[in-house]
């Protein structure tokens, strides 16, 4: 259900998924599928500058900090800047206040994906050799976020586990999602970080992250380095 | 969700409520309405012995480990065994593996309340004069477990917020408990606790534990002491 809550013990060896559906790993999964060729993902600002002054410039920064893009950042948090005219070919370095921080939780594990809406199918596709995965939700400053619950119960949902394969949070996030899945949006707007959004006028961001299985695209992480690429790659 | 998750320092101040439905919670709620008068509550099954020992007898034990019995302890962690006749009048020391641990996490909190099924309908009454409360639900050797999170959303429903005064976790509890309500049996029956307690043979205490507003008494931890008594006692 959060990040926090997540047992590093429990994660070796497995497959880890992580979700911040508004908006870090819809972001990611677009800026994949958009033709950028890496994402490394740091917890810091100051290792984001550090990564493009390495890079000698081929490297475009994006994140956020209070949800607005961070000063001397080419790109903020919303997918819908990461068009193909502007990541395609690119690396990118990505810091948020909650996603880039589960994706860390999550690095013990065998394999990690990025999951959102946008790619849930995809997601279970890329999963289906799997025994197990665990399902990181990034959440919002260690709590609960009902979006990332969601989407993670639209994956369950896709994985199609009997009750016996689940655990009780896993079960929860689906039913959540059965409930609400006829009208997402209506089920999220009363729920704290999409009311934040909706305040800083970022209905347009909301839409294009809650609309399900748009792309193909699932990012992970390289098997040789600590950054994030297309899954099925060559 | 689970205790691990409480930030304690969001407590401070506060009224925190414990749930850990099946059954330390149950358990401790009737054996007040039975007439006990005390309930202490230790993490150790060593630290509730030595209570004993200076109590000169006067105390009795109670709780589990793996569901069972502990060795030398009079009561088990069944709410059907604290009966008037056995606990009437009488201190009790517990200890849990889940539901003890718990406390101890709200300890921190102005006030402590136990909360189950039976008595959900109280506790809200218990709170009405607070601004806002904390739901700690127990779960299960760290992790959700849903008869709690259900019984999280019957007290979430008894308080009767609005949207704006829940958390995305509140409001989770509540939806999940609003689905499940006209059949709770057969909506924890597929999960992981309730399971278990059916493989030990536990049925007729998950239906005693799961009948709602059984009893009007709210377990409260004394103004002066580390301790439960019934709410609004003299």
């Amino acid at each position: 259900m959060t990040a926090t809550e997540v047992q590093r013990e429990a994660l070796q060896g497995k497959a880890a998924v992580v979700i911040d559906a508004l908006r870090m790993t819809s972001v990611a999964i677009t800026a994949l599928a958009n033709g950028a060729s890496r994402i490394h993902t740091v917890r810091t600002i100051d290792a984001a500058l550090d990564m493009r002054k390495k890079s000698k410039g081929g490297i475009l920064l994006g994140g956020e900090r209070g949800g607005q893009r961070i000063e001397g950042f080419e790109l903020d948090n919303s997918p819908r800047g990461y068009t193909r005219a502007i990541v395609g070919g690119k690396e990118i370095c990505m810091t948020t206040t909650n996603g880039t921080q589960a994706i860390d939780v999550a690095g013990e594990a065998r394999r990690v994906l990025l999951c959102a809406f946008n790619n849930v199918t995809a997601v279970a596709a890329a999963l289906q050799r799997e025994a197990s995965a665990v399902i990181c939700c990034a959440g919002t400053d260690g709590r609960i976020s009902m979006e990332d619950v969601l989407a993670a119960g639209a994956l369950v949902e896709r994985l199609g586990g009997t009750d016996n394969e689940m655990d009780d949070a896993a079960m929860a996030a689906l039913r959540l999602y059965q409930q609400a899945r006829g009208d997402l949006y209506g089920a999220l707007a009363p729920c704290v970080h999409v009311r934040r959004m909706q305040s800083w006028g970022m209905e347009e961001d909301i839409r294009y992250c809650l609309r399900e299985d748009r792309v193909g695209a699932v990012p992970e992480r390289d098997a040789h380095g600590n950054f994030f690429v297309l899954h099925g790659a060559k």
